[in-house]
C-alpha cells in the first residue's frame, strides 16, 4: 500500500477541519499556539516511517504522558497498581469529582486526570527520584536524549489546577494519596508538559504496538500482559468521554491530549500520531480524529 | 490449532467455577436454572464447529438481545438510530437513573436497558409487526426457525420491571419515547425472553464476525459501517460495568446477559459462546468469562 | 391593626407584579389560568376575615394539597409514616429522581411529589375509600361541603405524568409502594386538583393554626405532637427548593402550589392565603410571595 | 416557670444518654474529649440565667463559628454575601462535594462548610486583619475578652482536612474563591477552633435572641434584615441533615458543632445553650438534641 500518498490524500481532506477546533486556552502557554499547525506520522514495526506536515515540531503532549506514567509504573508494581485505580470507562467528563467521591477515592481508570494523580502518587512512593526516571524512561522509548518538560507550561498548569488539586485532596481524604498534596501537584504536571514531536510520539508508541519490546533496542519494556491491559485501557478510556465514537470511527487504541495530539497503535502493525491544536467540543483533535479515521478507511486496517 | 482440545482444556479448568457464581434471582424462572449447566460453542468462518457442554440447551439469552435489536434498528432507519442513544460507556450501573436524568433523556448506549427501550420504542415506531420481524430476523441470523421467546418470563420480568418501568417513564417526560410507556415495556421484556442455545447463539453472531454477511445465506444483513459501528459499541458497552476488565482479560467485542450467556466475536475469524448460569458481581457469567480469557489466551487470539 | 388597610396597600403594591410571572404551561388546564388572578384572605383565630381580590373564585390548589394528605394519613397511621418519607428538605428540585435512587426509593419529605406518592399509597392501603375520605376530610376542615375534585385537570395531569410515574415505579422497585402503580398516580392526581378558593383554603388552615382543632367545629383533628411535625415541615419544605428564601422573605410556615396558590399560617394568630398564578423560578407565585412579605414586614408578625 | 427546677429535671432525664453517643474522633483533640461532659446554659432577655451541669467549661464551638462568621460578614459587606453563598437547604451530608460542582462552585448555605469557606475569602479581601476582627467580634458578643482560638485544634484540622481542601480547590476553579487557598484553609480552621463555655456562648447568642442588639452595651450588631436572615438561615440550614428533625423535636433556630455543643435561640425570649460530645448518627448532640426537645415541651415554647 502507497502509505505516503494516502497520508498526502488525507492531509488535503482535513486541511478545511484545522482552523474549525477550539484551541484549548486554559492556560495562555496552550492558548497561544498556532492553531494551523498540522502533521501525521506512521511508523511501521518493519520500520517504516511516513509522514506529512509538522512532524518535527515539538509540542505539550499533555494527556499522551498518562500512557507512559502508567506504563513505568505497572512495569515496576506490577497488578496492584490496580488496587487503587480501577480500569473502566469513566462515562463522565474527564475530571469530574462526583464519580470520585461516589466511588471513595478510587478513580475509574489511570488515563483520567484522578487516576494520573494516583499513579503519580505511586511514582513518588516508589521510585527514588520519579522525574528522572519517568524522563529517562520516554528518552529510551523514543531512543534519543532530547526529550524535555516545559517548566513554564508545568507552572502555568499549577497557578490554575485547581480542579486537579480538589481531586488530590479529595482522594487524600479517602486515604488514596500517600504524599505531599503539593508534591503529587507538582510532579504530574511536570509530567502533562513534556514535549515531543509527531515523529518522536510515533517512535515511543510503536514499542507498545510491539508488544512492549522495542524495536531497535529489542528491551522489553513491558511484559505480554501489562502490554494486553494498557492496549485494553487505551482501547475504552483513552479519548475522554469519546472512546466510543473513537472505536468506531477510528478503531484503533490510543491516547489523545488538550495539546491536540493523539497516539494510537495497531499492534503488531504500526503507531500513528496525529498533531492539529484545534479541538472538538469532548477535548479531543477535531483534524486529528478525521486524519485517522480517513487513514483507518482508506487502509482497512483496525482492530476489527 | 487443535481447538476441541483446548476447550476441553478449559472446561476442565473452569469446572471449580460453575457453582461458585450467583444465578439472577430477581425472577423465579431465572433462579431456578441449574447452575450447573455450562457449555461452550465456537464456530469458524471457514464453517468449522468445536463444542463443550451443553450447547443444544436453550437459555434466556436476556440482554444478548440487544445486539440483534439494534442491528435490526440500525439496518432499517441508518445513523439516525444515534440522534436519541448514544454510543459511549456508562461508567454506572447498567440500570442507573442518575444519567438518564442528567443527560435529558438521551441514554448512554444501546446496550444498557434505557437504551435497548429507546432502540424498542423506535422499533414500534418503524414497523409494521416489530415482534414478527424481530423473530423473523434473529431467525434469519441463525438459519433455522425454532427460536421463540419465553411469554412466562417475559410476563415474569414486567412483573418486576419496575426499574425499567421508571425508566421508560424518564425518558417520555424528556421526550424521548414515542410510544405508549406499556407498549414499548411489554415488548422490550419479550425481545429478552429469547431463548437460544450456545450453537444457535455463535450461528447468528458469527454473521457479525463476518462484518455482517451471512456465511450460508450470503446475505448482507448490515453495511460495513454499522458492523464497525456495533462492534465498537459491543467493544465499548458490551458488559455492564466491566467492559474494561473484559477487554484486558479476553480482548473480543461481545455481549454478556444475566441468563449467564456470552457471545463474542473476532471478526474474519470466528464466533464463540459460553454459558454458565452463575454470576460474578458485575452480573457477567464467571465461568464464561474465565473460559473465554482462558480461550483468547491458549489460542493466542484477540483484537489486541 | 388595621388590617384590611393593610392588605389593601398590599394589593397596590403587588399589582406591578402580577403579570410578571411565568403561568405554569405543563397542562393546558393550567395555562390557560388568567394570569392577572389576584387575591389575599387573611383569618384570624378570635375568628375575622380580611380580603382584597379574587377570593372568591376557585383554583386548582396543586401541591397545597399535600398538606391536607400528609395531616389525614398521619391522624390515622401516626408516626409510623416517617418509616417510609423522610422529613428533610431536598436541596434539589422538586421532583429530581437522583436522590430518590441514592435513598434507596425513600422520599425526602411528604411535599415533594415522591414523598406524596407515597402517602398515597399509605391511603390507598389504609382506607377504605381514601378518594372519599380525603375529600371529606378537606370539606370538614373548611367546613362547608362544595369542594371537589376537577377530573379534567386530573386526566390532564396523568397524560403529562411521566416523571412522576417513573418516580412511583422507582419506589416501587425499592419496595417502597405497595399498590398499583396506576391507582397510586390516578388518585394522586386526583388529589392535586382539588379546587378552593382563598377564602376556603384559609379556613381549611386556620385549624392547622390552631394546633390541628377546628374553630368553629372545635374537632380536634391532630394531635399536638402532629401539629408540630406539620409545622415543621411546612417551613423547612414547603417551597420547593426556596424554603430558605421563604422563611427569610416571610418567615411563616406554609405550602406552596404551581396553581400560584400559597397557604400560610402563625400558629395561635392566623392563616392567609394568597394567589396569583404567575410563578417565579422556582415554582412559588411571585406576586404572592411578595404579597405575604409585606404582610409579615407591615406586621410585624413572623414565628421568629 | 420554674426553669431552674425544669433544667434539673432534664439533667435527670438526658444522664442515661450522655455516653450513648459517638465523639467526633478525626482528630485527636476532639476524640480525647471526656465523654460525660454534660451542661445547659439558659440566658433570658430580662437577664435571669439558669444552668446545670459543666456550663463553665470551655469546649471547642467548632461550627457554631459559622453562626458568628455569617454575621460579621454580612453586618460589614449586607446582601451582597448572598451572590457568592446561597441561602437553601442543602440536603446531602454537610460536606458533599457533588452538589458542590453541579451548581458551579456557589455552596447552598454559608453552614455548611463549603458556604463558611466562602465566607472565610470574603473575611480576607475585606478586613485588614480578618483573624483579629474575628476575635474581637467574638468577644464583643461575649463581652468578655478570653475567648480564644485553640491553635493546636487548628493545626490538627488542617492536617487532616483534605475534604476541606478539596472543596476550596473547586470552588476557587469555579473563581468562587479570591484568595490563596491555604490561607483561606488556615483561618477557616482557627475560626472553628475557637473554645468558648456553655454560660458564654449563651451571651454570644443572646444577642441573635434580640434581633441582633446587645442586651448589656445596647450596641446594634446587626439590622432587623441581617437578623432575619440569619434565623432563618438557623432555622432551615442549621443541623446538617437534620434540619428538619430538629425543627419539629425543638422548634427553635440555631446551630450546632461536632465539638457537641448546640446554641439555639427564641427570639425576644432567651438563648439556650447545651453541650455533650456524644454526637448520633448526623453528627448533632445526642443528649444536647434531647435536652431541648424536652425544654421546648416542659415550657411550652418554641417558634411554632
Amino acid at each position: 500500500m502507497d502509505y505516503q500518498k494516502i497520508l498526502e490524500e488525507i492531509h488535503q481532506e482535513v486541511l478545511p477541519l484545522v482552523d474549525k477546533g477550539k484551541v484549548a486556552d486554559y492556560i495562555p502557554e496552550l492558548a497561544n499556539v498556532d492553531r494551523n499547525k498540522f502533521g501525521i506520522y506512521l511508523l511501521t514495526l518493519d520500520d517504516n516511517a511516513y509522514a506529512v506536515g509538522d512532524v518535527l515540531e515539538k509540542f505539550s503532549i499533555q494527556s499522551i504522558s498518562k500512557v507512559f506514567m502508567l506504563a513505568l509504573t505497572i512495569s515496576h508494581l506490577g497488578e496492584k497498581v490496580y488496587d487503587r485505580v480501577d480500569v473502566e470507562p469513566s462515562g463522565d467528563p474527564f475530571n469530574s469529582l462526583v464519580q470520585l467521591e461516589h466511588e471513595s477515592g478510587i478513580p475509574r481508570n489511570p488515563f483520567i486526570n484522578s487516576g494520573a494523580l494516583v499513579i503519580t502518587d505511586m511514582m513518588i512512593s516508589s521510585f527514588a527520584d520519579p522525574r528522572a526516571e519517568f524522563l529517562e524512561y520516554v528518552r529510551d522509548l523514543v531512543g534519543q536524549a532530547d526529550v524535555f518538560c516545559n517548566k513554564k507550561v508545568a507552572a502555568s498548569e499549577k497557578e490554575h489546577g485547581f480542579k486537579n488539586a480538589a481531586m488530590v485532596n479529595l482522594m487524600k481524604s479517602f486515604g488514596n494519596i500517600e504524599n505531599d498534596v503539593d508534591e503529587v501537584l507538582d510532579l504530574y504536571f511536570e509530567f502533562c508538559s513534556i514535549e515531543m514531536t509527531c515523529s518522536e510520539l510515533a517512535r515511543a508508541f510503536r514499542v507498545f504496538a510491539n508488544h512492549g519490546r522495542g524495536v531497535i533496542d529489542t528491551k522489553k519494556y513491558i511484559t505480554e500482559s501489562q502490554f494486553k491491559r494498557i492496549t485494553a485501557i487505551m482501547q475504552t478510556c483513552g479519548f475522554y468521554d469519546e472512546a466510543g465514537e473513537f472505536a468506531f470511527r477510528v478503531g484503533l487504541p490510543g491516547k489523545s491530549g488538550v495539546g491536540g495530539g493523539i497516539a494510537a497503535i495497531l499492534p503488531d502493525k504500526y503507531s500513528i500520531v496525529t498533531w492539529s491544536p484545534g479541538l472538538n467540543k469532548k477535548g479531543n483533535s477535531l483534524a486529528g480524529m478525521k486524519a485517522l479515521e480517513l487513514f483507518t478507511t482508506k487502509t482497512g486496517t483496525s482492530i476489527f
